[in-house]
């Protein structure tokens, strides 16, 4: 990890654990200064710390450039991902022009549909679904339950985790109060793809439609939470985070780097720029430039999310104040009168 | 379409797009006078417009009633539905006493199970389970992983998008202190069903909630967006559109042709009336009326929640003010008593 | 149920409803004042009421210490559970290294992995999967195409609704600027478990991710709603009730009976003490002490959340009083120096 250490240089690590976790023997981390009571308190034997860290009594210390990255790294060592015998297993079912790479693993229960193609080293775990002229990249791994509809891409080293849904119809009707059988929401065809980038990762029963026409996307390295919805023809760029239960309507786009804490929701046809980020919970109606902080419904900066937040606290206050200010008006307003 | 041609009749049409991602040689459609910047940079060839529309230079226009509905319309012409292969394949599992008709398709790992009935042209994409004596209506169509517990009935044209789960329990339990194992929280069976109408939609990873007892109703040509949750004993009237991460809690009832916006919440034992409209992220914690729109959490009429949300926005002014408006009144009131 | 009857001793019952929906010959139950209207109404021939209810004409009354209690003990009398013959049918997938006990019940289609075990009288779903070396207690239901990961503990008496995933990644990541191929969100391995402990329930399409060290852990007793997300290292203390779209953040602790209302969010590294009850809707940002109400976003104490909803209704008028009010004080400071 290129770290300097400060301490033993003896000491087996036995394991990784948080800083409240931790018992002797164990290496955690310490990165961000909200933790210090904790870092002070842990018992683990080792810490990954910043290179300004101080050296400690009984605790030692790695120094390296990004404490957080080097557990990660040191915790990937030790926990390697699992690996599969490859083959199309009994019970699988491959279409027989479907293509699936020989180094590939398609576990009993799982599909791949007509013209359907799976790159090598992918995973494609009981249950999972690979619609037709669907095509999933190498080293990606569909977990159970998983559904790909027909004609969607999914790129190289993908996580799709377990009951999400890459493809199904955007929700798009044109109402006609004059059907065949009366009113009715008449349906738009769906007849675009998801497209999703390299290296990205989409949580359990989270849900990406297809586009109306076009291509819904997700970005290179966008990580993406469960049970997140991501509407017909959005275009997420690279590098976003979107926390769980996030929703976003159609034709949105996200930059580069955004990231959308849990629950958020953002309307239909706007932009959320480069590199902002979207406070838990908050309702964005508008357009957010690039590197914008913003909270609340309707979204707002950040800043003056809390302070309105606070005020909000004293409301009730402030509503007897100005009763009470009336009254002291009114009774001076008599005064002047009868002066 | 019963459309009137201002332009070029001669012109071949290739694709169909919106008014922004059109190419020339495209056909598109401008029907809300929002996007009237996007219709007049437009660079497709073609557009559906409204009857009163004015012709233009360099883009041929065709005069329809409704030009979304044609759009779609045209759009149905060009992507029809895909159809598959009838039968029961191999690796479907039908019970030998379910009934599936013989033009309706059972897709290899699908499950019918004892008694359930499945209609003629009905698909069932693998992984989709009907459960005990559950009926599945004709041209109904059940995606990938999708679940329909016993009992259930599900109409005809009814789509199921992957992973939607129909006739789970309701989430219903009497508290008692005293239990065997000590305190718990005893189940009340849920022994009632659901009941999807016609022509009825419901999106991935959406629940529908079987009753306690009797019927949770979905009425007739109601569209359900992804990740929905309606809970046992809801009622919701035919032609309601019901947009993504919304919630409706236990027997609350929704009339014809209401629409719920994205992410909202709506509490049990209540009743939104008849072409209700509720603004996304609301909290609905009361009847709303027919015809009413609401917003807000908790939901008001939606013009005061405007004038609402613009005053927050000068909440934290208001404050500063009032502190000052105190200070002057004591300003005066000192001098009144000196005066 | 020990019930003290106030009526006709000869009445037969021939089945149970709610007070608005029972018809004569019915009973329904009574246990809240707030229902007093429909008790009043019912045509319901019995109902179970509280031990000091007054007799009535035309209703035979049965006087309970618990009337929903009583009334969910009659539902289940009348509606038992239904049992399914034991065995692992053809076309499941029992993995040699696998251990089903000899009474439970494996449907075609669903898949039990290397190394797991089944435990007696459970019973899975077609397309119920368990992962490798991952436990089911006994007596436990996985309704179709659950999903239970690798090396996690499910409980005795545990209901998985359909489509619910239990185990998969938490949603971590350390930015790494100089990734192999430029900027990235490097995965921190997820090498935890969930552990759910006995007589949970878990709703359709919920997720609970596993830890990224050590254990995810749901309570004894804790009943989960459907679309819910439970993040890595989140403990839910035994006999909680989480409504549906409900969200907990990782590492975060909700005590011993906890109640989230529907569509609450709870952020991580915070707790919520025992008996502590959130408001639909609430964003819950930090602590909250054992046996707190609280609502809104941020939440707080709940009369304070219905005070300040409540003048929230009155902030527009607030504004123009006070800029009424700033005139009226201009105009006496105007006087006041012209006198």
């Amino acid at each position: 990890m290129g770290g300097e250490l400060l301490g033993d240089a003896g000491l087996v690590i036995t394991g990784l654990n948080g800083l409240v976790e931790a018992v002797p023997g164990e290496l955690s981390f310490y990165g961000n200064p909200r933790y210090r009571r904790q870092y002070d308190a842990t018992r683990a034997s080792a810490v990954l710390v910043g290179r300004e860290a101080e050296p400690r009594e009984h605790v030692s210390l790695v120094r390296v450039a990004n404490p957080h990255l080097a557990f990660a790294q040191i915790s990937q060592l030790l926990h390697p991902r699992p690996t599969y015998e490859a083959g199309v297993r009994p019970g699988a079912h491959v279409h027989p022009e479907a293509s699936v790479h020989p180094d590939a693993t398609v576990m009993t229960g799982a599909t791949v549909d007509k013209g359907a193609r799976v790159g090598a080293r992918a995973v494609l775990f009981p249950g999972a679904y690979v619609g037709e002229a669907a095509v999933v990249g190498e080293d990606s791994v569909l977990y159970p339950n998983v559904t790909v509809r027909e004609h969607c891409l999914v790129g190289a080293r993908v996580i799709l985790h377990a009951s999400c849904v890459v493809g199904a119809d955007g929700f798009g009707f044109a109402f006609n109060p004059e059907g065949a059988q009366g009113p009715e929401h008449y349906k738009i065809p769906q007849a675009g793809i998801v497209r999703i980038e390299d290296d990205v990762e989409v949580g359990a029963c989270t849900t990406i439609d297809r586009a109306t026409l076009g291509e819904t996307v997700i970005g290179r390295g966008t990580k993406i939470d469960n049970l997140v919805q991501i509407a017909h023809n959005v275009k997420v760029g690279p590098l976003s985070l979107l926390c769980a239960q996030a929703g976003v309507s159609g034709s949105s786009e996200l930059g580069t780097g955004v990231v959308l804490a849990g629950q958020v929701g953002v309307v239909g046809h706007i932009r959320v720029g480069d590199m902002a980020k979207v406070g838990a919970q908050s309702g964005v109606a508008q357009d957010v430039e690039d590197g914008q902080v913003v909270s609340g419904t309707p979204a707002m900066p950040h800043r003056e999310w809390l302070r309105t937040s606070a005020a909000l606290g004293q409301l009730t206050e402030l509503l007897k104040e100005v009763r009470t200010l009336r009254r002291r008006v009114e009774m001076l307003e008599k005064k002047e009168k009868g002066g």
